[in-house]
């Protein structure tokens, strides 16, 4: 940052009195105030929780260069027009999932979660060291935003049934609110996907409006109480293994930023990446053992057969969104390869020490 | 941070000269030259990078206010000395691995790779979010070190041997380089442990100095060489499921820094942590592929048998550490609740997952 050269003019030697010199001298370093707007319920565990620590985050590396303010779903917008306010610039960052997007093109829930698609692991090292980031921006500066992962859920749960899931049949005329990609899949087995934001899934569940939804893991769905709807707790999370929680940046902000403060915005994004994972890796367990032994959950897997029949169906959808348009394919050839080389890598090291640790 | 207030004099109206003014301007912000003393070889892939990685991101963050200079293993002090010279202050940051320094204290080797422990997504949820970064914090105090986490290998492979393993005899009298607790528990199964640095590895390993010797994984492991010299390459890395690289930084020289400096070196680690684990997962794979198919060597599973051997004696290793004294049992205790809880959630959801997705 360079200091106005107010004295440039004084070169002569003539004489300047402390009125003159006393406000420029003051001038301070250029402060930014800046919206985030959340697809979360303010304060809510996890994912709320996060973005408040990543606004403040930003704000202490920069030394309160730039201020943060975080708005929680409807405070500012609703949930689902935050990607549209941030395009616009009735704030500058927006925390959500990139699925929740759709509606503007299918390729969107690539950069969110793929069924059967990439672990936390997995998907960090596919948008950081793989190609993926580059694929993400190009398709958000259409938008004139810059996207970055700045969260992630890590494996979730495969979601909170009213009834048992014990064969195929069972998901026919099943009617679950389940986002993405997932949906689809769903759809293709029988079922009624639906979505609806976070806020309003106890609620559907308790009423009967839907039979079934996956929110997030144990951390996340206990703060929701969907427990008190539905018993049955199932896994493995088939169609969200490490679903992305995105960071996007209005370009113009961007790039009104001197570069420091570019660099400590990327950057604590990707701090706070690391951070959300851990926190819910951290807390899911405790969270699973309270619904279970104080809320009467009961924590079922998804039989091999309606797994394996998912996992069918799942590249299926993924197959035809890809074949759809050009960038889709180029991103599906992108994510593709590189799921069937580090699934490869994750059989014999992650998969494999975690198998041999419970012999 | 304050400017000089050097007009304050000037309040008397008194007329000051150009000559007068111009030199107190010119006062900068103040800037921090810092050295960062490294346990790699310079430029080493995979950690020597992530390094360098780590020196530019708090250079960029900081607008150049912190000018980090990384030196490799051997340029200002050996690989094994890196820790001594930042708690003396000759450097102001290290990089490096916690069971490096085993000989301070068995304790050490909880903050880096415990035999069975926890894996990458784990041992982060421990140290943020787990309660193990105080514990650590309160160890490095007594070296006047400040400790964070810079970086992880992810599951390693189990190394190099020249001969198979085929059974618990295979390792009766095999002289493997294995640092920290794998290495006494590779005695206890009747081998003989030695630590070496990495650079040193091939040529022990080519002269049949030692028979064995594990390094990282193969994107690491590659760029070594080691294939040159033994061919059996075997899974999964139990003694080392998940290590931790660190950054330990003298305590007078961060107290040193501003606040938003301080928030900026740590915040620059965390996104490190991740940028590193990303790395290794994405390489891993494809130098795995470079080294089966260029190089003819064998991947091969350790036996069930072998792994739940080492595992008994891991445990019996691991608890007779943490009776050694009270700060080792106050760290166990935090780990192993840790594990256990976290082990459970991890078999439903990543590991739940990796199988069904293998289905």
């Amino acid at each position: 940052m360079k200091r106005r050269q107010f004295i440039h003019k004084l070169g002569t030697g003539a004489a300047v009195t402390a009125a003159m010199v006393v406000p420029q001298v003051a001038v301070a370093k250029k402060k930014f105030r800046w919206k985030m707007v959340t697809a979360w319920p303010r304060n809510f565990p996890g994912l709320g929780t996060s973005a408040n620590r990543l606004a403040q985050r930003i704000t202490d590396m920069s030394g309160g260069r730039i201020q943060v303010k975080v708005y929680g779903a409807k405070e500012l917008v609703p949930a689902f027009e935050a990607f549209d306010a941030v395009s616009r610039g009735t704030a500058q960052m927006g925390h959500a999932g990139p699925y929740y997007w759709k509606g503007k093109g299918e390729v969107f829930q690539f950069f969110s979660a793929v069924p059967f698609g990439l672990t936390a692991q997995e998907v960090n090292a596919w948008l950081y060291h793989g190609g993926g980031m580059d694929l993400w921006r190009e398709l958000y500066a259409r938008f004139d935003l810059i996207p970055t992962a700045a969260g992630n859920t890590g494996a979730q749960m495969a979601g909170w049934f009213r009834k048992e899931i014990n064969s195929l049949e069972d998901l026919k005329g099943l009617k679950m609110r389940i986002p993405g990609l997932g949906g689809e899949v769903l759809k293709r087995a029988g079922g009624t996907p639906v979505n609806i934001p976070g806020g309003e899934l106890f609620t559907a569940l308790q009423s009967g409006a839907i039979d079934a939804t996956e929110w997030v893991g144990p951390y996340n769905d206990l703060a929701f109480g969907l427990y008190k709807a539905a018993k049955n707790y199932y896994y493995p999370g088939w169609h969200e293994p490490g679903s992305v929680i995105e960071c996007f940046i209005n370009r113009s902000a961007f790039e009104a930023l001197p570069k420091d403060l570019q660099h400590i915005v990327l950057g604590a994004c990707q701090a706070a990446n690391l951070d959300m994972i851990s926190e819910l890796t951290a807390r899911n367990q405790q969270a699973l053992e309270t619904l279970v032994n104080e809320h009467g959950v009961k924590v079922r897997p998804l039989p091999d057969d309606v797994l394996k029949k998912l996992k069918t169906l799942s590249s299926e959808v993924v197959e035809e969104i890809a074949a759809a348009d050009p960038f889709a394919r180029k991103v599906y050839a992108s994510f593709n390869r590189f799921r069937k080389q580090v699934s490869s890598w994750s059989g014999i090291a992650e998969q494999a020490f975690m198998r041999a640790r419970a012999l």
